[in-house]
């Protein structure tokens, strides 16, 4: 199945794709949170829609696309997870994966504005392959782990470089900006994935390819990093765990290269769709 | 006014104390979430409180307490903010404020086990006051800062150091253990409390005096903190931020002293109360 929410921002309504075509599910009557995952929301979906799939309203391409999960109770990233992105940034590859959150705050649509925050010269792109958490994790084993998933989504892990690195302490301060988290365009549940372990995921900005690699050169692999971030807390089913970017950051050229208004990012994984998202300055 | 929740986790009701006698005002109709905070449910809770005043049931001192407010959206702490414990952990007192976030999961009321993670031996204290956010903050002035404030309450930051510390990358991953975020007893509103730059904090283990600070120390005091902070995420209703704590923790000792199961944490702010945390190993 793949899972998407479309409407006005704090509006949204559920609804899926079949067929590359988009169908309103607002009959099923739950929006993607965290009691429709762990109340078994994804079976119950599919039962629903097989049900009643000649029956439901089709969604207009023109309708704005939300995250396609509601706000989840948090979004745990992974940094350094691919050694050319580590390489890159002047980081060794870490022993163990870096962990940091996004304020959930950030989460937005995968086709809304980034806003470029007040006083920020340093916002940069990440595409990343997010994992989305269908049943309540902790203290998981690596060989049960992919059990915990619900799906895969596309993420822009947006950051803001000076926030992140220049302005002491850790990390979290330059990755929870608003609009810092597009999400989408659709949840996917594992089956409509290929090899979860050789996805290409990548990145344009104003259409030049900055970003170009794959699943594969990933440290620590999505199993691994469910088992491990569960060591350290209690993973809520639609929780995002988002997996690390590859090479070709923006922080990464010599000199760096940062977003200004007006750009345009476009960012796609393989089965996972594209999103793309216009930089904004702050007003107001 | 004091609010309070009670009754067993995850089926607390709202209650508020009234001349030191716990009150239940489940008919209300709402617990202290989000959507209550932002509603602006403090002024309607208070008009609800004056006019049944007499018909409201008591609740009796036997029942556990929850944390005074629903889990919120995000719980920010502040780093290093007194600059004895800075001194004490080997850090120089940062030029402006560390931020990091606990993961929600870990909040739980001011009285219940904290639970000893799994491969943990550096389970640490760190007495704390905390701020709930009123209505939302995106970049607030320092001088209207105080305006977004629903109230205030004390808050065991319980820390892993070795997570925390020695296990590659940002603190996240030491802070948000389940049960590392006791909460509580109540959160009193602005008016409840004495002057906020000089509120006595204390914590004791085993009943010996661990921690005993003021908050007329902290670095960064509670107006710029929310101004800060809101420069960098929107904080929402019901949003926890932990201001940091005063020298005195289980790092700062030489050799370290860590906390084992059976030994009993106690603290208290004034005008904020007390609470204690017996430690547990984890099992299952």
């Amino acid at each position: 199945m793949k899972l998407i929410r479309y409407g006005q921002p704090g509006q949204e309504k559920p609804g899926v794709i079949l067929h590359n075509q988009k169908y309103d599910v607002s009959a099923f009557g739950e929006d993607y949170t965290e009691a429709f995952f762990a109340d078994n929301g994804l079976a119950r979906l599919e039962a629903f829609v097989a049900a009643s799939k000649e029956k439901l309203p089709s969604i207009s391409d023109a309708e704005r696309l939300g995250a396609p999960i509601a706000r989840p109770s948090k979004i745990v990233c992974v940094g350094l997870n691919y050694a050319d992105h580590a390489k890159e940034t002047g980081a060794t590859p870490p022993a163990e994966p870096v962990l940091f959150f996004k304020s959930t705050t950030a989460l937005v649509g995968p086709d809304d504005a980034i806003i470029i925050p007040k006083n920020s010269t340093k916002t940069d792109w990440e595409v990343e392959l997010a994992v989305i958490i269908g049943r309540k994790a902790s203290y998981v084993e690596e060989a049960d782990a992919l059990s915990y998933v619900a799906g895969y989504a596309l993420h822009n892990d947006v950051s803001e470089r000076e926030f992140q690195l220049e302005r002491s302490g850790t990390w979290d301060k330059g990755k929870g900006c608003d609009t810092f988290a597009p999400v989408g365009p659709f949840l996917a549940t594992p089956d409509e994935l290929g090899d979860l372990d050789n996805l290409r995921l990548w990145l344009s900005v104003n259409g030049q390819m900055m970003q170009d690699g794959t699943t594969a050169n990933l440290i620590f692999k999505v199993p691994f990093l469910i088992s491990y971030i569960s060591q350290f807390m209690t993973l809520l089913p639609g929780d995002i765990i988002s997996t690390g970017t590859p090479a070709g950051v923006g922080l990464g050229f010599k000199p760096p290269v940062y977003l200004k208004p007006g750009d345009v990012v476009e960012l796609g994984i393989d089965g996972l769709g594209t999103s793309r998202q216009e930089l904004k300055a702050y007003t107001k």
